[in-house]
Order: C-alpha cells, then structure tokens, then sequence
C-alpha cells in the first residue's frame, strides 16, 4: 500500500516539510545575499557570519566565488549575459539549500538590480539583501586581487564600479559599511537581523 | 576538466571545517547517487530515504527532476549534450551539499557511464552509487510519466533504455531492484550502508 502511494506524485512533495526541517536543525531558512562591489569585504564577511552562525548550532553555508567559479559556473565568463546566468544559477542553488533548511550566504557582486530582484521574487521573505556598502575608494586601496590596478591600466576592460556599473539595492534588508566598523560586528548585525526576523532563535540568557 | 581540478585545492577557505560540520549535524556528509531506468523507483526511493534520515536527525536532501528540472537546469534538453551539462551541474550541486555536512540523494537517470564517474572523481569517498536496477519490463509497466508508450508509439524519439542508451554501473556500492523488495526495505538497505561507512550514526539500543 506504501508502495502503491509512492507512485503517485504529490507523495513526493510531501515527505519532508519545511517545518519538519526546522524542527530538527532548530532554526529557519533563509538566503542572505551579499552584494557589492570587489573588495567590499563580502567574502570575508559572509565567512565570518557562516562561522557564528555554526557556533550558535545553525547549519549555515557560504556560496562565493571559490565554491561556484571554479565549479558549477566555470564555464561562464565576465560579459553581462554570463553574469545573468551566473546569478540566476546561484539564485537556485540557493533555493534548493533554503529548501533543505539552511542558512546559505552568498557573497557575489551581483551588480544588476534585475537579477537580484529575480531571485527575491523566488524567494520571497527567504531573501535578506545584505549591501555591502563599502565606499569604492575604500575598495580600491584594498585591492585583494589586484583587479583595480589592472582595470586602472587598462589591462581588464571590464570592473565593476570603474568601466561596468554597479547598481545599488534600493531597499536592502540591511546595509553594512566594512570600512565604518569591525568585521565581528558587521556579521553581529547580520545575526542580530536573522534573530529579528525569527529565522535565528536568540541566545538563551542561561548560555 | 583539468583546469577545475587544479582549481579545487584552492576552493574552500576552511573557516568551518568538515568536522566542525559532523560535530554540528551529529553524522558524515555524503552524496547517495541513484541511477537507473525511468520508472525504476529513485525519485520515490530516495524521498523515502531521506525522510527515514529526517526520522534519525540526519540533515538530508533530494534532488531530483522535480527541483533541479524547472529550476537549476530549465535550461537544458534531453540531448546527450545537454544530458551531460545535466548531470555535471546535478554533481557540482552536490558536491556544495556535501561541503556543507548533508547527505545529498539524487534520483536521475544519469544513462551515461562517464559523466557518473566525473561525479565520483570529485566527490571521492563520499560518493555512493547506487544502482536501481529494476528490469525494464517492469519499469515499462508502470510508466509512470507515460514516457514508454510515447517512446513505442514513435512519439518520444529517444528514451533511455528504449532508443537511447543506459549504461549500468560496473561496480556501484549499492544494487537495489524496487520490484523484488518493499520500498521501505529498499531504504532500509541504504541507511545500512551509510552505517557501515560511518556516514550515519548506529541508532542507540536504548531507542
């Protein structure tokens, strides 16, 4: 008789609810989208805020370029088609792990306003835009690749935020500046957020 | 191909490590591939696999046509081209879920011999295939889609096991047939071999 039901396809649907896996990791799903331009510290933070969330006993995870460009989207490149495409991907990667229960972070400069839009409208109040604002002078003095002093020289003919725009969030979940604060802090206003929203339960004060 | 695998040993910036993940989730990561004819049973075996896993704690998770198809991979056809970015997408997604600590299981066709052992190459011992084996006259008699009578009525120009081919596993871990078993033994064969490879704990005699 199981048998029987299993070929029926809304069995399927209904094996795991959300809830079900809220329930066994003891906190809510969402995807916090990083954007911002190359060298904001996106990254670095997301990293970091994966970390504390792990710490707090959380199943979070960091989709960024180290994990996706050399795997999934390795075979996109840099011109605005691909860029789509690339965040289109990441959009339903992310969907499946906030399916599965998860906290995903992904840390992508994202630079279109449309694409990011595309994947809030798949999520819905799963998404929280996290721009990361750091001013682009900021950004450039850092430089961790090294891709600001080559667009300046004319040797890369495409930078975000130097010879190819950024779009900024108009309404973020929440807007951090790296340059203005700590990193601890910065990933402390993004739990603090997650607890807001009731994705992440509060501390017990006993802790 | 190459050039991915040079780039792997830099993907991962290791600020939580797969141990602090096990510690997090109480098991191993692992990827359950199932492969087989349309109508052999994965998607419906692997639903009821990862629900007895949610029973035990385990954080798991399918993927199947019903999320990857209309979503990561809407993109794609069903020509062997397109079936091979299938299942190379399909791979790198599960590779981020096993990254992550869970155990991922998929549930696709997967016809082609090479693109399985791609997966596997990556996902080294974390990768466990699982053949489900069901005889096609069996498969054909359920037709769950209706793919098969399409497929002999001249309608469908290329069906798996039929006018395309399916090469079986030469060596998978696991060989289930969900016509000589119950679908919950078939299950049950799965978590046994995720126990005995340490992935999933013993369930405690206390109960």
């Amino acid at each position: 008789m199981a048998e029987r039901r299993a070929t029926n396809i809304t069995w399927h649907h209904g094996e795991v609810s959300a809830d079900d896996r809220a329930r066994l990791l003891g906190h809510g799903a969402a995807c916090v989208w990083m954007t911002g331009l190359s060298g904001s510290g996106k990254s670095t933070l997301a990293r970091r805020v994966e970390r504390r969330l792990i710490e707090r006993g959380a199943l979070a995870y960091v989709l960024d370029g180290d994990n996706i460009r050399h795997g999934l989207n390795a075979d996109l490149g840099f011109g605005p088609a691909d860029r789509t495409e690339n965040i289109r991907r990441i959009g339903e990667v992310a969907r499946l792990f906030v399916d599965a229960g998860a906290i995903v972070i992904t840390a992508f400069i994202s630079p279109y306003r449309e694409d990011r839009a595309r994947v809030r409208a798949m999520l819905a109040e799963r998404f929280v835009e996290v721009h990361v604002a750091t001013p682009l002078a900021v950004c450039e003095a850092r430089d961790p690749k090294g891709l600001y002093a080559r667009a300046r020289s004319g040797e890369i003919a495409e930078l975000t935020g130097v010879s190819a725009p950024y779009e900024p969030p108009e309404a973020p979940e929440l807007r951090v500046d790296t340059s203005e604060r700590e990193l601890d802090a910065c990933a402390e206003r993004v739990l603090a957020h997650l607890e807001e929203r009731g994705v992440l339960p509060r501390p017990s004060s006993g802790g």
